[in-house]
């Protein structure tokens, strides 16, 4: 152990210790950790798992504060400068081998280490667009894999936030926060509670609500990008965004030549918007 | 059955029928029938496999004419059109049902309809960027998931023809050509034979190589894409572009804020390129 690390090194030998439930089955369709706790519905427990060592580090710079973590040796030196946060002051670190450690998750984690944190309260769109230049807005998109990317975009080509409209799945599920290289710790994001009601708000507040469309009536993408505050608005594939969604913007914006809803994925349409926005 | 097609239906009902053997064990590390042909290494069969209509669609639509198809009875009806065309008069349509199909193939195939192709010979360099007005040049980038993505954004955003320089996986892997949603099938494409050494060549043509970095000191990528030519080269996340490759190309152009290598995914800075140059 090294002498700067502030957490508690304990070595699990057993994979039925109960010390590691937080880290258990994370594959399980009903067991696993990160299902969201659903008011009246499915019972999860609503916590947020981190898997290897960048979106580890990234989850302690996070408000997501982990409260343990699970990982084999090799994993607990790459993280010694970051395990010395006074914020994870005296937190447990379960140390276990390769093998206990597949047991414990149910299989063979190539990354080596996770955090788990509890979900702290949800943040209100009227929190994270306060201060927002740029957001992006969602609707439908319910792929894990896309929301990880959306997020992972957005931090690298300047979005303030991300906002979630109706029937889109769950940032914090593994997979999201995963793909996402942890920016979905990172990024601030919000689920609108009036769908398409807070778009109203978001042009009240001075946003220009840009929606991405294919449709070819829609103004080139690079002349919808220049207000003051932006929201770009996405759909799913397939479907895109709906006519309810669509009337309460402002621009409809296509991405010239690509034709058809299923040319390009929703995230590298996103982050089209996003670097025309920063390279205007 | 439909008038329409020219197609001959075979119902297959036993797993075992040696004339499904194209379509067996897909998910097999070492018999999955699109591994490559190796001269002197594995001896991979070679096949290219195209799942779910959309791609099995493009692939009769492509110089990957299919030479035996499988599937579901509900595949067969929404394919009746297509599997009426005369390229593939009197080929065999095995019929099962989604039970018999899943042991064959080793999975529950949700997309329920396969195509199976032999590699037509390849195409070179010259061919390929002969008549192209834009490139897209890969080094390292070996994963498949990637690679799929960048011909499904090369399709979507005016890209003519795809090279891959060295350390590049399989484009015709089947995950590949799935993620591409059947691109991989009809976008050109063509492996180096001397790398660096091709990219002379294709300065030589009169194509400006535009070299992806995220280095602070390129020029912004808006101002790199503007020649009558392009091929745009891009590097595997992580390590990016090669000294030697780097070198080799005319301008390093960077997207404005995307700092560090990991910020971007590969497939994603590709599209934003691309895209640069179709809104120039």
């Amino acid at each position: 152990m090294d002498g700067r690390m502030s957490v508690d090194v304990i070595d699990i030998v057993d994979p039925d210790d109960p010390r590691v439930d937080d880290f258990r089955d994370l594959n399980s369709v009903d067991r696993r950790p990160d299902l969201p706790v659903l008011p009246g519905g499915r019972p999860g427990r609503g916590l947020v798992v981190a898997e290897g060592v960048l979106v580890v580090q990234r989850m302690i710079a996070s408000r997501f504060t982990p409260h343990a973590f699970l990982g084999v040796d090799k994993r607990l030196d790459e993280l010694a400068d970051d395990l010395a946060q006074p914020t994870i002051e005296g937190l447990p670190f379960y140390r276990a081998t390769a093998e206990v450690m597949a047991e414990i998750v149910g299989f063979h984690l190539n990354r080596g280490v996770l955090g788990v944190a509890r979900r702290p309260e949800r943040l209100t769109v009227d929190d994270v667009v306060a201060q927002a230049r740029t957001v992006v807005v969602l609707e439908g998109v319910n792929d894990h894999e896309n929301i990880g990317s959306i997020f992972r975009n957005a931090a690298g080509l300047a979005v303030d936030a991300v906002v979630f409209g109706r029937g889109c799945a769950d940032p914090l599920y593994r997979r999201a926060v995963r793909v996402s290289m942890g920016h979905a710790l990172l990024v601030p994001f919000a689920a609108a509670e009036n769908w398409p009601g807070d778009l109203h708000d978001l042009r009240d507040r001075g946003f220009t609500v840009v929606s991405l469309t294919p449709d070819a009536d829609a103004v080139p993408l690079a002349d919808a990008v220049g207000a003051d505050r932006v929201a770009f608005m996405v759909g799913a594939e397939g479907p895109g965004l709906s006519e309810t969604a669509m009337r309460a913007g402002d621009v409809r914006a296509r991405i010239p030549m690509a034709r058809g809803t299923d040319s390009l994925n929703v995230a590298t349409a996103a982050a089209i918007s996003f670097y025309a926005r920063v390279a205007r």
